[in-house]
């Protein structure tokens, strides 16, 4: 919707309306220009077409393009951005939604759960917010409520949700109380520091696995440090690095059976040299390549050098 | 919405629910923070908050604070806004509404225009654009519409919209069409050249008090040229200087009989050692000079010296 | 070269090696991403692809993309240009460079040149700077130095040169002594200023159609104040505003009988709210909208209401 | 002073010149809008505006403004803020002060040592710099010698001095000859990362509260790597991680008597999207929670899981 | 005092303690680097640092750099500024004050009239404020204030102040009416809109050499649209444009006997690509090429083409 | 080229044309500002002039000023700085060069090993990318190819080549092989965080020493976030912090027999509040104060306190 028409890294085209241009895929990039639900600084909707930026092998990925989201129509935005991300899971392809807000997250996962059955999907959502809120400015649907919305909608189930890089003061003890009632596993950065990120991926993706028959990762790049991902719409200071954040998303999408992404909040206008958007495309690319490494046959070892077996 | 919560200049806060709070006012302020009608750059939600900045006497002004206006929902954040500027205006008060994006300048007009009547208010429009197109993105609401719905509706005659600023590479043709057929009177700026600003304000000044009970004024920034307003979201190179607009905007106010005005399109994300915030303030605070000015029984005369008289 | 592979408003692509793909054209957009003969700032080497930006009609305009153009070898980088140049104007379609520094005016001018003939194009620039240089950094190629290589060549004759915007304190007086030797018409703000700049281009356009076949249009974005155009190298305050370019380059195109066009400077890491790169697009745009006008059949008034005739 | 009358958080507001608003209150927060002292980059007057952004229970926090200091009168300046401290901790609060230059941790520490005394008081102090010049600029008073006045006057003992943080390559050899003179404790980053932020803590604590009746903590944000801390006057590369601040700060209200504090430095004309103005908020917030953890029953553990226990 | 040992455009060092380094200069440069005089955004302190850009003829100019003035101190500062554009003064050159804020205004011209005799030197004013304040914060001294203590000591006469280009909502009633009581004449940028500004400039310098011996030419970079001149403390729209500037400024020093100077309020951290401190450069250069000029034999006309009699 | 004419640190100028201006030297600083060789963002250019900030001892430092490098010219310009070089490394001196672009290290590294001879200096070098292309924009010359020339010449051999910090999705696999065939040994961020830094280092540096007489330490900024870096032209996600880099630095010039030091990649148009600049700064200076420490007689360690001894 906004920017030249180019594709994730120069991959083909796809559209969604036309199945035959996209049945065999193994990804499914979408964009979703949506900034309707921020509650502070809009912007997001820049941030598709900022972290559509450079070349993949071994993987059938296609970029199907933005979805028509008008941010003043919350509601009619969430219907169209559900409906094509059910379009791609029925055809067995990974969508990978590029937003835009957070509000996206309720119908990328719904879209998905779709496919593979309500609670059948658990979701490993990287941020510095709960997005577990009630409803604001009167409305149910916005950036600070996607992942309520899925809990009871029974897309997700709450003891399969497993939230990383919480901080701040947010929010407000009823809503950490339903939070509770709903059995989320929440890690705050302060047990996160006090236990080390990979103990607590390693708890994370055990849950994460236990009977459900696939991951959605949504990760908000409010999760980084905003000295590292200036570029976002509710900054909260006292977050990962960008490198703990791509090792942690490499772990999740090669040892984790992942079904969809979304990678939310990279809001353009507060960026600075295009930090954000950058970390965001390689927040996609470390997903790609997580995913391709997972199909191949070769493990994977950090440890080993890069020119080794070369 | 956004932002302390302080009020324009410091002006006593009234309660819009609270007819008490407000009758006998002059003048009353009333934040729209809306951007969720943005067809490109957002960030005009926090345009109120930045143009209240620092002092008044001889009117009564008060500051009624932000409209709740949820930018994921256009059509109820319209309402909300439309009923809202009728109260003011049902008090005989003059409604300032601080934007947001254009789209509120359909409630704003219309709230008006409920209170003098349909077709009997004038619109002066400062804008690079036309703001007059039939639909975006699915929707009749957005800031490329408003001046078409307020037609439409017959809130006010297409034969008393006066515009002024145009420039740049849009609308199409079919809606000039619609435009010419409406007999609305447009300034391009190379008109504004040719034959000066002031002979086009004198002839547009004509229209707008003939057969009319009030004038409505909506200035949107960005007819001033983007060097020296670049806070905005669909900049357009070639327009007014600041200074222009400044002593414009003071001519309408002193010579024209305003009931109504909007400030749109001031969006801080883009704005530079915000001095497109500071120009959305200080074209406010000549409105309200000049409204004193005209109320008061001395002739103001641009050439008089500051200190002659004192 | 840089960035996604985008067309200027989205016309057709052609390919310079093919000439099937451009037989036919009006006009030929060329971009020309080089910034090595930059004496102060580089950036302009993102010039074209930040001013290839957003729709056409009466004229057949393609873009045949970048040249490879690489900054660390001028001589290569100025000969491919040339090449290009000269391709498209043999087709006799009128080339349109998006620089890049202003290095690439030589071989802009000289490429047409070599269709038309040497010394039958006349030259109109516009600039805040002579660059009539003799060397610089010990090389004959540079952004300083283009005016001279043209006149020395007899590519262009001195004494159909005509200079728009000159100011600051540059050249020494041994190049001014050059220039008055070629007979050169070097425009100054002052003069601008003291005399009008209608009456200025009325003189000049006198000049540039005595005894020449085609006027080539070299436009520095530096012609116009910092303010109004930070983005580029070697700002010089005090000069037109964008208003006043616009409309000078507008009458270019329709008064004189243009037959190339150069827009440089244009520095995106210097810019704001990118305001260069959208005047760099429209200064492209009232080119291509005069050239249109000027060969239909309704001559063109700017007095003209914009609705009138409709 | 600057910017709107608006309270940290929205707590209520009280006035230092009325004991009664103010009596009984847990802490005080106060503004001291100062830079005079500043040796390189001003700006940090508007820091205490930036810090004041968004609630609060089970402490009494008042807000009590700016007190009036005029950076051109750092003698006068520094005297009304130590009267303004003293007023606060005489009604047994917590003065909480909000910088400003780092000037003011003269009158700040000075201000709470009337009160318990003159070298009961030990110093926790975090800085990329030692701040104990002898002079600069022909002057005692200044954001480089604030340190060494609260030694020589004996508000401070130097041996209760601790300082966390410190890099780069200041001060001189007989500064560093005259610190150690005093037995201050001064530990570098380098000392830091070879042995670990929280054996260091660990050390430093000791020291603080070994006979001393209270800790006062000042806190300046340069500690922290320019890269997520840009907006200040004196960056020093290789600080803290912003995390590292915040677990700090946290750890040092929680765990020590603090009975002051200031944070300093934040300087709004050189930050970027908001992030250092909201550390700064942040810290403040950490210090308050960590406080009232303190007095609380409930032991805290870093290590609890967030919804533990609800 | 603040950033690399340079000159102004490399002319030779002085030393302002050794009358031989200046005996003989027509010139003088003076850098004032203070800020602790402002009301609102300090930053000018680098003003100096950023004016001294980049070669001269015909006069005989040197830089004596910074003079010591310690932001934290505006009393103390004043007095050597003042004592060292005296001694300036005194060796009949014309000492060129790069501030810093206006505040040095008041040092700048009375170490003038201490040379030249108090009463006769008249001051022309560029500015979008007129500085005539009784006190603020407390102090009789800072940058709203220079030019009532200037007329109060008697150093300049109240009807021999000329203020150019003021505008906004300052001063207060009883402030102008003070002004209007010393007769001082203030042009406002509407009368200057309205009359031209050559117009008022004529009359003004009527005024500036009756019964004067010399006159002083304060500038203060805010005078122009915040558009053109971003960085800057207290910026306000609707300004002069940068070139009305230049050619104003240009006049007076080719007409007037100009005896002094200063370029204030220039600063660096709100401006955007240098702009703002090349304005403040090119004023300088401006008015040494204007005296330059006066003093030769070849009267100029800005109508003058610039190849002419080379 | 660019900017005053300042040294590092104040350190005396140098002239590489007249030995007796350099003999007896320590340490040489030469300024390399050139960018042509960049295949994206340029700006490198003046990283030098940004690098040159603020006293030393112990070592006898000089600064040589800027090798005349034309942007347009890669070729001339690479030549020009190996003669520079190499006159350095002739007379004892360490080289230090501050680029410019990463096309340097290839006149760099082989300046010094004509010194000390091809194939005796191993290479120690942090970065984001390795820098071993064949071509790029039809040029062997440019800032990703200069690693592939040095071990081409035989001026570094491969098996003494190491990399410390690549990341991101380059080089393609022809190139991985032929980085493998010359037994390079790269260090990527995930074998870094897997190992330890110091691990690594350890390895790297005993390789280092093996069988050469030098080692030559060559520093992209981009190794380091560009959260904490932005200033530079491929900036890539995901690498060291700042105080990692220094601490890395400090570890290589204290336990390695350095023979010559390029910091380059600093592109100041993409910085922001100067931070890439002076982290840059701080890099030569950890250089400096390390060799200074190796060649003295007190053993350096980390973990003690800074007062300790004093």
């Amino acid at each position: 919707m906004y920017g030249p028409d180019i594709t994730f890294l120069g991959v083909r085209r796809c559209d969604l309306t036309n199945v035959d241009t996209y049945a065999g895929a193994d990804v499914v990039i979408v964009g979703a220009p949506f900034d309707g639900g921020t509650s502070y600084r809009a912007g997001a909707r820049f941030g598709p077409m900022a972290m559509r930026v450079d070349a993949l092998r071994d993987l059938i990925v296609l970029d199907a393009g933005d979805v028509e989201m008008y941010s003043g129509d919350a509601v009619r935005s969430i219907a169209a951005l559900e409906q094509a991300v059910a379009a791609v899971a029925a055809q067995g392809a990974i969508p990978i939604v590029l937003g835009g807000d957070h509000t996206i997250a309720l119908p990328d996962a719904t879209g998905v759960a779709r496919h593979l059955g309500f609670g059948r999907v658990s979701l490993v959502h990287f941020d510095a917010h709960a997005d577990t809120g009630e409803s604001a400015f009167g409305s149910l649907y916005g950036h600070g409520q996607p992942m309520r919305r899925l809990i009871e909608s029974g897309a997700v189930r709450g003891d399969r949700f497993l939230q990383i890089g919480l901080r701040g003061y947010w929010p407000e003890p009823p809503t950490l109380e339903w939070m509770a009632g709903q059995r989320m596993r929440s890690y705050e950065m302060t047990e996160i520091v006090a236990r080390g990120l990979d103990a607590c991926l390693d708890e994370a993706f055990a849950i994460a696995v236990d009977d459900c028959d696939g991951v959605f990762l949504s990760i908000d790049v409010d999760v980084v440090d905003p000295g590292m991902a200036p570029g976002t719409g509710t900054p909260e200071p006292g977050g990962l690095t960008a490198r703990q954040l791509l090792d942690a998303v490499r772990r999740c999408a090669y040892e984790l059976p992942v079904v969809g992404v979304d990678v939310v909040e990279v809001a353009p206008p507060y960026d600075h040299a295009d930090i954000t958007a950058l970390l965001g495309n390689r927040v996609v690319l470390e997903v790609l390549s997580a995913i391709a490494r997972r199909r191949g046959d070769v493990p994977w070892d950090p440890r080993q050098p890069l020119l080794d077996g070369r």
